[in-house]
């Protein structure tokens, strides 16, 4: 899928859950004294309807069964249904709504008055500056009514504006009330300036300190204070004060990644990270990302959809000891064992107190300019802190040979599934029955059929004809659109495995293609080619090789408007840093077990859209490396047809042309033994060589 | 050349000047008299001489009569004649020389101790961070012996570093003492981390506030402070203190670079420039890089070699108005009136007064990340310091029509010269008897016929064999080596010329190349034409398109340790900023009207060395922009043939042949008008179809 930076997909309401499907308990307190009953002392009644509050709170998994172990481990099938009854309960419960969506802007004008604050900034943005919210984190929702994954709003006594970029333009339209709303480029119109010249002289701005980073605070007091105003950090969100049925803290089982695909012990993880602070002065680390808190100590949750980690922060000490600060009712059983006694649980709420406790003793401690809240900064007063980069960042990118192996093992897997949906669509789509809904459905459903599936690696992107040339298109009830002959389709999604995540985008022509598409896809494809044959010296960054991908583009006078690759996690993140191919400028170098999507694309707006997506993994290039010199290369772990009809094999150089066939071979070989009957004849026929 | 942030070439010599052939006036008070005479009440005897030291002081200027503006405008030769004189009485003067070489650090520690330092940094810098410095700054040659174009020294009280990088580590072992001097790698070896290592426990570090920027501080400090001593700021530099014989400040005929070749009335860039400071919300900015002064202000000067520039600073206010902090002595007549009544002229040594002036006003001033010194932060106390981009670094590089025009007459003068040179040199190398020196001395005189020559743009690379591997190469008497048979030579030269500056590296054979020879400079030429047929969107730097140059040498494992491409002056520095095309990040989008070089290449080491560089300018891209899309292009401005000697034509593309044809076909009609007989004939030959 395309990168984060450019494209935050919209919050993916999950599959369909079994809870939907079942009768509701009318009586809140005899489902809860029922199940409760079965958690052997565990919950009371009250203590269960807390943690199901979490529990719904949470996404829905595809294994409903799994959520069941936080309060029945091993629950008999009695016992689950009592449970599953007890939180369709909880989930059904309705708590005092708060002020209308209309009165929302109003109400929180009020609260600043009493504030005495003359502005208040309104982020999309939780505690770990997440790609994906938990529902308790969506404000701009709640008070704007814009659902989008990328915005912010500003509100004064006088004015409100709500910053969107490009993708969201219509959506904001549609979303947001114009006589409330002044709405504004998120990009282009610097939200800092907007709020420096809004301010009455003198004013003082209002921020929760916890959902910005501390460069923000640095960029938007410098703003307020030439415009001659003052920029306050308020402890308590105000929305919060308002917001009377906002959802609590999302609760999901926390699971162990065991070592058969982690790769790596926690122990030795939190050893090497700890020499490293040692080696740079620094006493303890703050990890705010929670995929840095899950790929340390090897855990893996599902508190926000895609992405399997728990929401929680750490502490790491310079002598390898870890705070882990999480909500103990997320752990399954086996958790506490696994974690050990270098690992202490801490509650969540007890972080602020820990950091004032290392302000307080003088220690040098690194913040992560990415993730870390403004709020760290000042609960660390005392301490020496170095806004730097988050130490497991690097190490998490550059998988060990378990991740890799079990990388390509999902990369295969997924093939077969998505090999599968292509030739089944090369039978349907003709005769122009399908929809971009549809057809994602049964992707899905290929997915799900392979047995291993978690979750989806981000909301499927199907896209047929014009709806293809948006780059960041999410079908709705209202978009989705038929699949015709002669449409371009562009398909863009992956899945999450125990073993591995994946990432892959096709496009196929339904019919026949017009010159112009050809000519682009090829264009395209040229592009591809460049990035997965480039070899390159050690040190070599993203940003270096971007331009080989859409070198054949500009020739032609065309661009794509969003990064080339993304780094990918290892049932992680499929947005992952700190690595990336992009036109941003990016220090990071490229090395040896790297995940990274190669993704060119062309768009032609009001048309269709292309783009051909394969994961590589950067791996070191023995025939150019000796003694004196190093360089790599990337191994493509992402196989499936490549559309021939779209391709013109005469704008090909003879070496793209033995790429494009090799390719092919590769996917006959490890696709072909997974596929039966019509499929398997499709895909020799989908795999030809183009000579 | 290639660009400084990898080779700061050594300052050069200069061509001989006149005044060392003269006799010695051995009666310095009549020289002085005789002359002082001349200059109609200007100058008394001491006034003078103290003239004449500047101007000593000055690098030699090819044309000997310019400095004589400066005391005697329109001088006869009669009075030219005892100006002579009494500058070379001047020059011959001795001053009470300090303590010599061996007893200098020794006597450093002293004032150290003095001044209750415990340790102290010496740059190799000078006040405006300068590529080339004036003799004065000059302190760590003073200091430590070395004379090298990058480095620096930490002194404590028991141990001494200096720093230095690759190029200079043979230098430094010849010119420093090792049981004086720790010697460390300039890059790798952080001299902050040395200082703070080698600073006692509680020590003061003092350094020169002058010869630092704010960002060194901030890291400096950070180092220091970590390690639990004070930086401090000391304004009086112990060096000078003791440099009893330390030359004063450079005095060289400062001029007006005319409208006709400078396409923009000061007065215009005045007035842009304010405004753009009124939206930035600033008061002032202060202009620390003399380029920027020189530009703003349509002046030229030679107070340093190859780069025709006055050493001075400026203030320019968000009205218009300039205070320009300059020696008035080196204002030749009629550069007032040039400067008119909004530029206010002031002593240097008033500087920090007004500094100072701004800070109490509370003004909000821009100051230049890259050149101003941490003095001028401090000085600006009160201020609201912008430490940021110089405001005239970008229009400065986006040249006007008639820069543009101007550049392109200069190279085609200057592609006479050189091609007259390589003709000499394809008529004279095979005998074996040419030599580096002789062969740069020749291509200077060549330049020289033009009879528009002020100055090199930089110190003529003339390498031979193994020389040529080294890419920072420069002669010297030790070095040069003999052109052999069977050796490739480089030749990296350039001119100042007042309509332009150039810059031109050829790589020749003499005899037969070897095929391994052959096939590098083909993937060097290969890289060179990706980077001249390269046509990119609005909004490219120059580090994507970095790697065209790389990557056909990528591909058979090699690279070349420097950047592809740096900006170039008009009639200004040869290495300008900010654009450039290198590896390292640059946020600096390409534009119309910039100049770069383009200069891939490759390294034997011990072997041979290739580099292929012309200049380019950006050019809209006709073809491919409309009203929705703007791409640019490069225009090629430097012609000289390419050695097809060492050009393996199966290695390139039916496309890259026709580039190198077409270029050749433009060297034909642009050089062979301006050259006769022989070199005419050579040049058919030279420019020869490879089909």
């Amino acid at each position: 899928m395309r990168d984060k930076d450019s494209s935050r997909p919209a919050p993916w309401p999950g599959p369909p859950s079994l809870t939907d499907a079942l009768p509701m308990t009318t009586d809140l307190a005899d489902a809860l004294a029922a199940a409760s009953a079965d958690t052997g002392g565990r919950y009371d009644a009250a203590g269960l309807q807390e943690l199901l509050e979490g529990v719904v709170a949470a996404p829905a998994a595809l294994d409903d069964r799994e959520w069941m172990e936080l309060a029945v481990p091993g629950a008999t099938e009695a016992q689950a249904k009592r449970l599953r009854a007890a939180k369709a309960a909880v989930a059904s419960a309705r708590r005092p709504a708060g002020p209308k969506p209309a009165e929302r802007l109003a109400a929180l004008r009020g609260v600043l008055a009493r504030l005495r604050l003359d502005a208040y900034v309104v982020p999309h943005a939780d505690e770990h500056q997440g790609e994906y919210l938990p529902a308790r984190a969506e404000r701009l929702a709640w008070l704007t009514g814009f659902t989008g994954s990328a915005g912010l709003a500003v509100v004064t006594a006088e004015r409100a504006a709500i910053f969107i970029d490009g993708r969201y333009t219509i959506q904001a339209q549609q979303q947001t009330d114009p006589a409330l709303w002044e709405r504004r480029h998120l990009h282009q119109e610097p939200h800092e300036a907007w709020l420096a010249e809004a301010l009455p002289k003198g004013g003082r701005a209002g921020y929760d300190p916890r959902l910005v980073t501390v460069g923000w605070v640095e960029k938007a007091r410098k703003a307020v204070e030439a415009a001659g105003g003052t920029l306050v950090a308020v402890e308590e969100n105000p929305i919060d004060t308002l917001w009377t049925d906002q959802p609590p803290a999302p609760i999901s089982p926390t699971i162990v990644q065991a070592l058969d695909v982690a790769g790596q012990d926690a122990r030795e993880k939190r050893a090497e990270l700890a020499e490293a602070l040692r080696r740079d002065r620094l006493d303890a680390v703050v990890l705010s990302a929670p995929e840095s808190v899950a790929w340390l100590l090897n855990l893996r949750g599902a508190d926000v959809p895609h992405t399997p980690l728990p929401l929680s922060f750490a502490v790491l000490h310079a002598d390898g000891l870890v705070d882990l600060f999480i909500d103990r009712r997320k752990l399954v059983p086996g958790v506490d064992t696994h974690l050990g006694n270098e690992v202490a649980i801490q509650p969540p709420a007890s972080l602020g107190q820990a950091l004032e406790e290392l302000g307080r003793a003088g220690k040098a401690v690194r913040i992560d300019a990415g993730s870390a809240s403004a709020w760290m900064q000042d609960r660390l007063k005392g301490a020496r802190v170095d806004v730097g980069a988050d130490p497991c960042a690097l190490p998490r990118a550059r998988k060990n040979a378990v991740e890799l192996e079990g990388t390509r093992e999902a990369h295969r897997r997924d093939a077969a599934a998505v090999s599968r949906f292509l030739a089944w669509l090369s039978r349907e789509a003709p005769s122009g029955a399908l929809d971009e809904a549809g057809a994602a459905a049964k992707l899905l459903e290929f997915r799900i059929a392979t047995g291993a599936l978690r979750d989806l690696s981000f909301d499927t992107i199907s896209a047929a004809g014009p709806n293809a040339a948006l780059p960041h298109y999410r079908f709705s009830a209202e978009s989705n659109r038929r699949i015709e002959p002669g449409n371009v389709y562009l398909v863009d999604s992956g899945g999450q495995y125990r073993d591995g995540t994946t990432d892959i985008t096709r496009t196929i022509i339904v019919g026949s293609p017009t010159e112009e598409m050809r000519r682009n896809f090829t264009l395209v494809l040229k592009g591809h080619i460049a990035i997965s044959t480039a070899r390159f010296p050690k040190g070599t960054t993203g940003s270096q090789i971007d331009a080989f991908a859409r070198r054949p583009l500009w020739e032609h006078g065309l661009d794509y408007d969003h990064g080339t690759g993304h780094g990918v996690g290892s049932y992680l993140s499929v947005h992952e840093g700190p690595a990336r191919i992009a036109k941003t400028p990016n220090t990071i170098a490229l090395e040896p077990g790297m995940i990274l999507s190669n993704e060119p694309g062309y768009y032609a707006a009001g048309g269709y859209g292309i783009r051909t997506e394969t994961l590589v993994v950067v791996q070191p290039c023995e025939a150019l490396s000796d003694e004196t010199r190093t360089f790599y290369e990337f191994e493509t772990i992402t196989f499936a047809p490549i559309d021939l009809a779209l391709v013109d094999a005469a704008l090909l150089t003879p070496d793209e042309r033995a790429w494009l066939d090799a390719y092919h071979a590769k996917v006959r070989d490890i696709v072909g033994p997974q596929l039966e009957g019509d499929d398997r004849a499709w895909l020799e026929q989908a795999t030809r060589p183009v000579g």
